[in-house]
């Protein structure tokens, strides 16, 4: 259905990006595969773009021609969604990190998607401002944020990436450019075509610039470490914290395995080993007072639900050595094993103990290593599978049956495939069972309503 | 290319909804326009629904026989979305208003599309929780604020309905039932269906249950009238609030011509006639000092801007007569007028006074009266042209000539058509204009992808 590049192809692309086409061996290897490696494929052209009208041009050449095309960022994703499976165009993003806007009057910051989390954080940081989201992945782009509707821990007070966006410039298959939302702050204006971009994984458009809500940064932030006897203790003390009237900025679950294989990755130590279960809180506001009552009030609460102490992350050391650990637990889990594949199921906050045993469960089950860790906040867990010495086919086979049970046990809960990771390759066949044939079908509907051709990231999400 | 109903359909439609379904002279005039009474539709036959499935038998019904269906809630609207302009089935959902889950360890309400906005307020009000959103007219159904993502005078610090929704049932126009969304904070599963059905005024699927997010209701909430010299000066205060890392639940501007046709038609006096233009603020918090701190910080803003006074509305006395005066203000100018139409724009908050300004210069221009009120803290206003004494043609002119200055002002202002009151059928002409063809042609895309017959709601948004 799709054609293969050819040489009048190669030669049409410079001529829209000068010296900015990669074939063959000038493509890094790196550009076959994703962070977790689960999907392979080659692109048979590269193409760095710089401008929206690029991308454009790009595209129309792409969808006049029949060509596949897939856009990456910075190639941060889990789950194969910006891996060229079907060979064709490759769309690199990554050159364009220009900040076209910054307007303090409707707090909002526009960037070009190649951006990096880390670059935004810091623009907007040095100028008395937060971008809120706040993905583990600092090194991610701002564009494939925005393609799987990144969380990140600040997500429970703050919301999700979604949250965060006012206007986004995409282009259409067909070349066509559009401007969907703008810096205003309601919007009932036909439909949302701006939130149906989001979160499509390059599937219905190349999002090139973003508008984004920024806020001015809370003067005082302070975070707790808080030990429980047991996970299950631990994760139902969540529900209580959400209802107190106190808003964390973060709640981060963590067990006492996975700090281990951090203190190995980072080679330092953290501030305690008293425990198997840990919440992680932060707490923020303009006042010093008022961040410290919020983290008292949740204190008192964790204590009386039976938290075994209350650990109180004061000093720039122990920060770091909290939140480098939180930060590194993906990097620390991978490098404990030869190879693993990810679960990011999100549940309700009252289900996520159950989810929480039921993977020890699968664990058993199948006989593997299954650490996890998560957003306890937000319900969203990370789950790892881990291969460690298992052969190909052992993997494949166990690997599947440990999603088929974890999957359906989190349907069974009222939850849902992805949480912020996206569905890509890896994770197709589950929000099929999940989601059911009418809404995949409406999506598909919705996928050839924008991409006739089909020409976009093909074979993903749906 | 749609039927007319007969006997046969009234019969089958009895069988779904038995004692439930009207017709002809059965059918109550109210049913045949809305609440501004810009278009006029007399639907052939009334259902009033109690059930998702008997929405589903309705639909998959009316589907098979090609036969129009047009929802309604409470007939609020302003823009003819829920008027039955091809005639054909009305679904009336104002007897589904049951509460289905209560949830508060996932702090959600599930109920259905029918019940009123007071009756959630009130619900949520005697168990110590709050629904964020607070559109001024109390008795829409929610569906109804669904359909249009209704935002309301919380919408600064809590955001618009959107922003509550975490889950829907929605019937489809074959009558296929799905449910998107759950009651999970994060989602990166798949197209943002959920999104894109809220503020779709029911021309994609039929909203019939809704899942909603609810907050501890705050302890304290305290409100500030502050009087301004000149509109101009009030209004290019309100970024500097914004930007003060103080948020305020409410920033609403309102002027003396507003105020004294609230007074005529409540027949209550307002606290202050000192000046020409006035912000109406709020703070809330879980703390009195908080909440009185953040007024203060703010006062001292405003008078630092060149505010006359400032305004504490502590009694429950004078804070009814200001919130009554806020809220009666669509009616009051209703009131004054033997017509009026009304212009919903939304511009960048930094725009807004520039906007007022020019809706003074337009007044001018077609000679008319033009008063406006609005959500200053989210840049959403509304402005009313009055018929007054004007023949049908005169105003049929003068309305068209000062609608299209203004969506023109809007969008050069980089704003959008509609905050919150939606497209209908009055302002599709200004939506087309203002997104452009390829925007256009993609929701019409989008459409025939739920509705591949076109059904629903025939003729609005796009």
């Amino acid at each position: 259905m799709f054609n293969k590049l050819k040489l009048d192809d190669i030669r049409a692309l410079e001529r829209i990006a000068p010296t900015r086409v990669l074939t063959q061996a000038q493509i890094n290897e790196d550009y076959f595969h994703d962070e977790l490696g689960t999907a392979f494929g080659v692109p048979e052209a590269l193409v760095k773009v710089l401008t929206t009208a690029e991308v454009s041009q790009v595209l129309k050449y792409a969808y006049e021609h029949d060509l596949p095309v897939v856009t990456r960022g910075s190639g941060t994703g889990l789950v194969g969604g910006a891996v060229a499976t079907s060979g064709g165009i490759m769309i690199d993003t990554s050159l364009m990190k220009k900040v076209l806007d910054f307007d303090q009057s409707n707090l909002t910051v526009t960037v070009e998607a190649g951006m990096l989390l880390m670059e935004l954080a810091a623009y907007c940081d040095q100028r008395g401002y937060q971008y809120c989201p706040d993905p583990g992945e600092k090194s991610a782009t701002i564009g494939g944020n925005i393609s799987t509707n990144a969380g990140g821990m600040r997500a429970v007070k703050y919301g999700v990436t979604r949250d965060a966006v006012r206007a986004l410039t995409a282009v259409l298959p067909n070349g066509e450019i559009i401007k969907v939302g703008s810096k205003v702050v309601k919007n009932s204006s036909g439909y949302d075509l701006k939130d149906l971009i989001i979160g499509s994984e390059g599937t219905l458009a190349i999002v090139t610039q973003a508008t984004l809500k920024i806020i001015p940064k809370p003067e005082y932030a302070i975070s707790i470490l808080v030990p429980f006897a047991t996970m299950s203790q631990a994760i139902s003390t969540v529900p209580k914290i959400i209802g107190a009237k106190v808003t964390p900025v973060a709640i981060e679950y963590m067990s006492c395995d996975t700090i281990l294989f951090a203190e190995e990755y980072l080679g330092k130590k953290f501030p305690t080993h008293a425990s198997d279960a840990y919440l992680l809180m932060t707490f923020d506001s303009n006042t010093q007072e008022a961040a410290i009552s919020d983290m008292h009030t949740i204190a008192d609460l964790c204590l009386e639900e039976g938290a075994l102490d209350v650990l109180l992350i004061d000093t720039e050391e122990r920060s770091a050595s909290v939140w480098s650990a939180r930060g590194a637990f993906l990097e620390a889990i991978k490098s404990s094993t030869d190879q693993m594949d990810e679960c990011d199921v999100v549940v309700p906050r009252s289900a996520v103990a159950d989810f929480i045993l039921y993977t020890h469960e699968v664990a058993r089950t199948v006989s593997m290593r299954i650490p996890s860790f998560g957003h306890a906040g937000d319900g969203n867990l990370h789950v790892y599978i881990c291969r460690d010495k298992a052969d190909d086919e052992t993997w494949q086979d166990k690997k599947s049956k440990a999603f088929s049970m974890m999957y359906a046990k989190a349907r069974e809960l009222g939850g849902l495939v992805s949480g912020e990771h996206g569905i890509g390759l890896a994770k197709k066949e589950y929000l099929a069972s999940t989601l059911g044939d009418t809404q995949i079908q409406l999506m598909k509907a919705i996928k050839r309503a924008f991409d006739p051709k089909g020409i976009l990231n093909p074979g993903k999400v749906i």
